[in-house]
C-alpha cells in the first residue's frame, strides 16, 4: 500500500508506560505500517517521568501528531494524563496485568471523570487501537478511508475462507 | 459559540439501543449544542432492528456524519455492529444496567475482537464520548480546536473556584 | 445408536466467530455426531462478515434448521446477532477469552434485551449447547428421547463406577 | 391471538423458588398468555421441598409439559436440579439477589456440569425465558413461528416509533 | 495418635460430584487419618446421579455419620442438595474452576436460602474442612479436642520455626 | 418447643464487630429461641479490641459454649481471629458492606488459610449460621434432631401452601 | 487536645478531584482537629488542572507539608500523580463511585507501578486516612503518640459498653 | 549509598503469615538494603501464632520500630491484627493467592474499619511497601529524603533510556 504521507513526520504517537509493554503493543506497529502511517513510538511513564510525559504530549500537537495512544497496566494512568493536557484524541490500550489479568488497567482507563475523555479499547488491543487511529485519520485523508475499507475486506475473506 | 457548521447537515449522529436510554445520552446532546454540533440522534437498536440499524449506519458516511455515538446496556451490541458495518469512528457508551451496574455493558462493548474497534468511555459517559467526537472532529475543523481549549479552560476554572 | 435423519439434511448449525474456536466447538460435534443430528458448521463473524452471518441465519430456517449454536468469546455479539434475526432458538457458548476468562463472553451474551433470548450454556460449554440442542429437538422426535435416556444412564453409569 | 392450545392442558410449567419470585417471574406469564401458550406455575424449591420439586419435574413429561422454566436467586439450584431429573429442555432464570445483584445466581446456574445444560437468560429475564420457550414450542407448531414473527415486528414498531 | 473409633465405622462422609475432583479432596483424607477419624468416601453428583446422591445422604445418619463433607465445581450443587434432605452438618468445599477459578463454585455454595446452610470453607479448602470436622466431632470426643490442641501446636511450631 | 437447655447456661455464643451490626444478626436469636437455645451475644470488635475478643473466644469453652457465631463485614477479621484462639467451631457470617455489598466481608471471612476453617454462610446468612449451630449441637441433643425435622416441615409447608 | 502546632502553618494537605468529593472526605477534616493537626484541603484535578496539581503537591514540601491525602472516584489518578511529584507519603481514598461502587476507583489508587507507591486505604475511608497520617506525624511527635492510645481506647469504650 | 543507622537495631519489620511468602516479601529487603535501612524480618501468623504476633507487634515500638509491613494472602488477616494493637503505621501487602489472584488478599487488607487504618499497596506490592516505609522514615532523617530523589531518578532515566 503506497503511503501518502511523509515518513519522516509521524502524525500519530504510541507511548507505553514501560518498555516491559512493548510486546502487548507491537500489533498497533503493524498496524501502522500496514496502513503507511508514519509514527513515533516512545517510552514514557505517568508515574515516573511525569514531566516528559507531560512535555511530550503538550507538544506532541505542534510536532504535526494527530492522535495519541497510550498503553499501561495496572493503576494505568497515563492515557488520562496525556488526555489531561492536550484535546488531541488519545486512545488508551489497557494492558493485561499480572494479578488481576487487566481489569485494574481497563478500569484505570476508562472510567474518566467527565470532560477528559479515552477512547479505550479491549485488553491488549493495540491492534484496534491503531485502527481507530486510522478510522479518525481516514476523515481527512480519504485514501485510508479506501485502505480500511481493504482491510475490512480482507478479514472479511480470512473469516470466509475458514474452514473447521 | 459561533457555529460554523450548517445545522442542516449532522455530521455526526447519536444512536441509542431503546428510549429508555434517552437520560443517560442527554449529556451527549448538551456537549453539541455547546460546541454547535449538528447532530442527529436515532432509537434503533442491534437486535430488535437490526436492518434499520445496520442501513442507518451504512449510510451514514453518504449523509456526511463523521463519527457516531452508540449507546447501550446488558448485552450491549449496539456499538459493535454499528462498529462492523463502517469504518468511521464509532464511540461506545455503556449504560448502566439494572443488575449488574453496567460491568456487563462495558464488557460487551469494549472487549471488541481484533480487525473492528469501538472506542469506549465510562459507564454512563455520554458527555465525554461527545467531547471525543469533537476532538476527531477538531483534526479538520481548527475552530473546534480553540474550542476544546476554552471549554478545558472553562473545566480548570470551575475546579480552582471550588471551596469547600 | 441408529440415525433417523437424512444426514445430507443437517438440522442444527453450528458457528463461531473464528476459526480459533474450533477447538472449543469440538465437543458440540462429538455430542451430535453420537446422537446421529446431522449438522452444519461454520465460520461466520458478526463483526467481521456481518451480512454474510445475517444471511446465513434469515436462511437457516429454509434450509431445514431447527436449532443454531453460535459460540464468541470476547465481547461476544454472534449469538445474540443471529437472535436478532432469526425465531429459531439460538444457543449461546461463551468462549473463555485470553485476559478475563470468558466472564466478558459470558456477560455479551446472557445478558441480551427484552424480546429477543440467547439460551446460554456455561463459558465452553458446548458439549451441553448440544445437547441442550438435542432435548429441544427430541420433542418432536421421540427417538432422541430415549437416546438422551440411554445418554443420562451412561452419565449416571461412569459416575456410579468412580472410585476414588 | 386464537389459541390452538387446549386451556386446560398446560404445555409449558413455570416453577420458581420462592413465592417471592412471583413478581420477577411474572413477565414470562405474560407472554404465554400473549401466545396463547396454556402454563402452569408453582412454588418449588430446590432446598426446601426436593421430594415434590424432583416428583413435580418428573412427572411433567407425561403431563404434556414441553419446556420447563425455572426460577431462582443466590445459590440457585432448582433450574440445575430439574435439568438432572428430566431430559426436557429447562430454562433457568437468575433472580437479582439481595446483597450480589444477581452474579450469583447466574453463575450458580449457568455454569452446568458437561452432560446437564440449562437454557439461561439474563437476570431477571423472565420474558426472555418464554420467548424462547414459545420458539422451541414453534418448532412443532407453526403458528406460533407466525406469531413469532409478529411480535417481532411488534417490537421492531416500537423502537422504529420512539422518539427522542 | 490413637484412634478412639472403629475403623469399619465411618462417622464422616466426603463427597465429589466428579472423580476428577480427587486430587482436591485429598488433603481431607489425610487430616481424617491424621485424627484417627474412619470416613467413608465417594463419588456422586447432584446433576449425573440425583437419586444416588440423595439416598446416600439421607441413610447417612442411620449409617451413623456424623458431618458430611461435599465437594464441587462450577454450578456446585451437591452440597446445597445434601443440605436439602438431611440435618447433619454440612461442609460445602468450593473446588476451583476451569474458567472462573473458582468464584462460581464458591458463590453456587456458600449463597443458600435461609433454612438450609451449608458450611463453606475456601476454595480448595479440603484441609479445612476436615478441620472443621473434626472440630465438631470433638464436642462429644474429647479426645479430639486434645488432638486439635496438638494439632494446633504443631502448627504454630511450623511457623516459628520459619527462618527466611 | 420446650427448651432441655439451662437457660442461665449459654451454650452458644454471638460475636458481631459492631452494633450496627445487630439488625443483621437478630435473625440468629430468633432461631435460637426458637430452638430453646440459650446464647449469650456481645459486641466485640477484632481491631477496637483486640484483647476482650481473645480473652473472651479463649473462654468460651470453659464457660459450656458450643459453638460461636461471629458476624463482620469489610475486612471481616473477627471470626478468623476467633477461630485463630479456638478449636470450638466458628460460623462466619459476612455482613453486606456499604460499597462492596459484602463481596470483601465473604472473601476475608472465607478464604481462610489451612488450619484454622471458618464454617462460612452467606452474606447477612445470620439465621442459617444459627441453624447450622443447632445441626451441629443435635448431634449430641437428639430432641434438637427431632426439633429441626419440624423446622424443616414447617419450611416445606410454607412453600407448598404458596400460591402464585 | 491541646495543640502543639502552629494552626497557621498545616502540616497535612487533602487534596480531593472535584467539590463532589467534599462529603466523603470530611471525616478526615474532622479527625485532623480532633488530633489538633493544622491542615489545608483543596480540590485539585489530576485531568481538569494538572498544572496546578503538579504545583501544588510539588511546593508541598517547601510549606511544610509531611504527609498528603488525595481522594478521588472512578479512574482515580489524583492519588498516583501527587506521589509521582513528590517523594512525601501520598494517602490514596478511593471515593465510591456511582456505578461500580468504588472498586474502579480502588484498583485505579491501589495497584500502582513499583517505585511509586500509594497508601491506600479502603473505599470511603477518609477518617482511616487521616488517622493513619497521626500515626505517620506520631513518629516525630510524641504526643501525637499519646493523643493516638487515647483515642484508641475511646474506641475501644465505645465497643465494650455496647448492648444489642 | 552511605547508611546512618545502627545496623544492629532494625527500624522496620517485615512481618509475613507464611514462610511461602518470602519471594513475594523480598523486593522489601532489596529495598530496605539499597537505602541503608536496618529491617528485622519474621514469620507470624495472625492465624497459627495469635498470641506470638500480638506480642511482636506490641513489642516493636519499644524495639525501636518505626513502621511495619505485614504480607499476607487470602482471608490476609495479618496487617489488620497488627495494626489492632500498635499505633505506628502498618503498611500492608496483599499477595497474589492461587484461585482469586489476590483480589481476597486485597480486599482482607484494605477494607478496613474506621479507626485501625492499614497503608495497603498493590497486590505483591512489597517494593512500594517498602519505599512507603522510607518516604515515612524520610520526614524525620532528611538524608534519606536525598536518597529519594536519588532513586526516583534512577527510575526517571531507566525510562528514559528505554528504547522500543
Amino acid at each position: 500500500m503506497a503511503a501518502e504521507f511523509d515518513s519522516a513526520k509521524p502524525i500519530v504517537a504510541i507511548l507505553m508506560g514501560s518498555a516491559s509493554d512493548a510486546e502487548a503493543v507491537a500489533p498497533a506497529k503493524e498496524i501502522f505500517l500496514e496502513f503507511g502511517i508514519p509514527y513515533e513510538i516512545k517510552v514514557l511513564s505517568a508515574h515516573r517521568t511525569p514531566d516528559q510525559t507531560l512535555a511530550y504530549v503538550r507538544s506532541a500537537k505542534d510536532r504535526g501528531i494527530n492522535v495519541l495512544l497510550a498503553a499501561a497496566g495496572g493503576a494505568a494512568h497515563l492515557p488520562g494524563i496525556a488526555a489531561a493536557v492536550t484535546t488531541l484524541p488519545v486512545i488508551g490500550i489497557p494492558i493485561k496485568s499480572k494479578s488481576l489479568n487487566g481489569i485494574d488497567s481497563l478500569l484505570s482507563i476508562v472510567q474518566m471523570p467527565s470532560g477528559i475523555p479515552v477512547a479505550t479499547v479491549a485488553i491488549d488491543g493495540a491492534a484496534n487501537a491503531a485502527i481507530l487511529a486510522v478510522e479518525i485519520l481516514a476523515l481527512a485523508h480519504p485514501h485510508l478511508s479506501t485502505a480500511l475499507d481493504a482491510f475490512r475486506n480482507k478479514l472479511q475473506d480470512k473469516v470466509l475462507k475458514s474452514s473447521v
